[in-house]
């Protein structure tokens, strides 16, 4: 009864929760580029305000970074952490946004209205279902469902340099019974997933110096080493043929998947075709001998996320240039040491150049992956509850993803964490046109409040 | 004697004929950038201005680019053809530069008074020394040497894609006995050299597209192809461990130096470690069984001049691009054929590219290498001019750098050309912090006055 309420609450509210999303996707919280950092802080001071309007206890805390946002309100049943996070990826290329990123907007298409802008998926949308939900059950009750902490960040998308250390100094306040994580979406764009696999990410940039100088190729081409060669032939032998990393000792920690797993996920019935379709490829591109749904959840990868050197303007300069530098990322999983492979990348690479040119690595964040436990009785009751609010059963899912926060709250702060999520496969999270489907939005608000009255005593306290 | 009074006229108009040459340098002809086009059609303007101003019927000509610039002016004796180019290379990086590159000045060095800005070495200063030697022959004489025809070109910087129709409608008017040509330098920038072979050069840009959009690398990592990985496979393979180029039939064409100019190019003592050293290199990175100067004289290439794709902003963006692209040139030598290399290049990359990616191709323009004869006695009448005005006697040498011009004039005016010129080997040219050393400018002009006076009969037609 009481749980219809608030679902009938959300619904009424949606058009307000939703203006008050596109106020917050308004803030250009870029967190990688230092030319935002104030416009992070003002997407800080937004949600503070916006908690404190519905009387829970919270505060901007400084770190050297980004800030985090914390809020404290009590209530009866267990106590749970909610984790999002405020920052955002930067916008270029920005002329193949539709629209401008940060002057965001509703949008009909086929498939139904979006919220198209910068963040609406990653994770401003998400992290508000959450906020949403508890503001209709406040709304309906005068109280919040159970005792609540809110934890956002603003530095998720730039490595989270701050995070361990907050996490570390301030233990006491944020430990709660169970920490959930709203940034991860649905399992092809359709049925509600609860991820118990999570990727690791380890990054890296290279700096490759050959002549002191940029020199004109008619002049020097032959005799002087140009650093883009050095550059191509070391990140040209990343792959071998069958797309194997050939990183001496990548492979080490990485686990085959346990068989009642790879049974789950052959249920899943993944379509690779459509799902490369999407985005105009067709062969998967990973490990010959392994299936596109393990390339995505349970198999690391190397990509090069950057590259750049020389004249890449209008027209030819034939230069011989004097640098050239690559940004490379890793998704780990199973036990691979992020730190180990830090170094033996570094290695494997530093052999490679030749004496005549200088290197240098600048290290950009590593997490390892994480497997969740579903132990806690939360993940069945959620389960039951996102069941009942989508067509299709929910189920225990792998994530491609790199979401280090789970495996954090278990090593620094002993909780086990939930990760749901609204997003679809055509949100175009990282990419131009970003976007949330309204539906991802509202649903995701009524799923919440579902899960939080299942895990919740009840404002009476009975269940 | 008429030629000391000459030589003494250059020597006190220095100052005025430097203060000339920093106007033309301040005019941003970038060639290759159509946001200058309006630029270089003023340095062609103050180009036909400065030729007037000494009674030489000059005018700009139009051409589907850049305008050439050419100018008649009648005397005794043989008819040549001056050659020059207007046109200068793009500045970026621009924060390396320590002066605004066409905020031209003199600077005093360690080594001496230097003219410091984009163009002053390649080849404004160049171009202007033979029109400064001009101008005082004229001062003094009323009279030009000989029978001169000035051609300015606003195009060698972007591929020269308006000269060959131009010199085919206006082959007539062009045709001279010689050509004069003055955009190479100094060997070991101390010994005045003519320049009797010249690299070819071909020009290549690639672009692969993998998936139709940028992509989150957690979400399509694995199984999405990389366009970055598969250009940096394919380019990485362009050399081998030997630094052979790999494309089939690159060296088809390429000829065995002649026993005698091998034995006179050991006689210069080139000093490699030296010629490396001064750019921060050490060891010669062409193929491994040639020596340094083969390697810049009388070997192919193939040089990587920019290289992009996906994020290369600050900090660390996990995005796996749609786009990779990158410029490539070739220098080319004997009788190498650049639209055959083409063509197997694009085969070699084509067979490299795998089905789901899209490959683009882009000519930046070609030419083939060229061998100058020697047999026009003008030859030996300026390796004795150089002689007398410099300490070392003139070589003959080859040059690294493609000047196509050359070839153009033989193959389509049947003109003999002969390349001689001032720059040093730290000019910087195509570089940031570009310089002339003033001393090049002076010695430059003094040298053509001694090659124009010992080619022509001399104004009262005795020589």
């Amino acid at each position: 009864m009481s749980l219809d309420t608030v679902l009938a609450r959300i619904d009424a509210e949606l058009p307000a929760a939703t203006e008050r999303l596109l106020e917050l996707l308004r803030i250009p919280s870029i967190s990688t580029d230092p030319a935002y950092a104030d416009k992070c802080d003002s997407a800080a001071d937004w949600l503070v305000a916006d908690l404190a309007s519905m009387g829970i206890d919270a505060s901007k805390r400084p770190t050297p970074g980004h800030p985090m946002v914390v809020g404290h309100v009590d209530g009866a049943g267990p106590h749970v952490l909610f984790y999002g996070h405020y920052d955002v990826q930067p916008v270029d290329p920005l002329e193949l946004w539709d629209r401008e990123p940060f002057d965001p907007a509703i949008e009909d298409t086929p498939n139904g209205k979006v919220i198209r802008g910068r963040g609406a998926a990653d994770d401003k949308g998400q992290l508000m279902t959450f906020v949403e939900a508890c503001r209709a059950y406040h709304a309906v009750h005068g109280v919040m469902p159970c005792k609540i902490t809110f934890f956002f960040e603003g530095e998720e998308e730039s490595g989270s340099p701050s995070l361990i250390p907050f996490m570390k100094e301030n233990a006491e306040e944020l430990k709660a019974d169970l920490a959930l994580i709203c940034d991860t979406g649905l399992f092809q764009s359709r049925t509600p997933a609860i991820m118990t696999m999570l990727r690791g990410l380890l990054g890296e940039e290279i700096t490759i110096t050959g002549p002191d100088k940029d020199l004109h190729s008619g002049m020097y081409g032959g005799p002087a080493m140009n650093p883009i060669r050095v550059l191509t032939k070391i990140l040209g032998g990343l792959h071998d043929e069958t797309g194997r990393v050939q990183v001496p000792g990548f492979y080490d920690g990485v686990p085959e998947l346990p068989a009642e797993i790879a049974e789950q996920w052959k249920a899943l019935d993944f379509d690779h075709g459509a799902f490369l379709g999407d985005v105009g490829l067709a062969n998967p591109a990973g490990e010959a001998d392994r299936s596109a749904l393990e390339m995505i959840w349970s198999r690391p990868t190397a990509e090069i996320n950057g590259i750049i050197g020389g004249y890449t303007g209008e027209g030819f300069k034939t230069v011989l240039p004097s640098k050239a530098s690559a940004k490379v990322s890793f998704r780990l999983v199973g036990q691979q040491d992020p730190h180990a492979l830090r170094e033996s990348f570094r290695e494997w690479v530093r052999v490679q150049v030749p004496e005549d040119c200088k290197l240098e690595f600048k290290a950009h964040g590593n997490s390892p992956a994480s497997q969740i436990s579903t132990d806690h009785p939360a993940f069945e009751a959620a389960r039951k509850a996102l069941t009942d609010e989508w067509p299709d059963p929910a189920a225990l899912a792998g994530c491609g993803g790199s979401i280090p926060i789970a495996g954090y709250f278990k090593t620094y702060l002993d909780m086990d964490a939930m990760l749901v999520g609204w997003g679809k496969d055509d949100d175009q999270m990282h990419s131009p046109n970003e976007k949330y489907d309204l539906e991802s939005f509202h649903k995701g608000i009524r799923s919440w409040a579902r899960i939080l009255d299942a895990i919740a005593p009840g404002p009476d306290g009975e269940n």
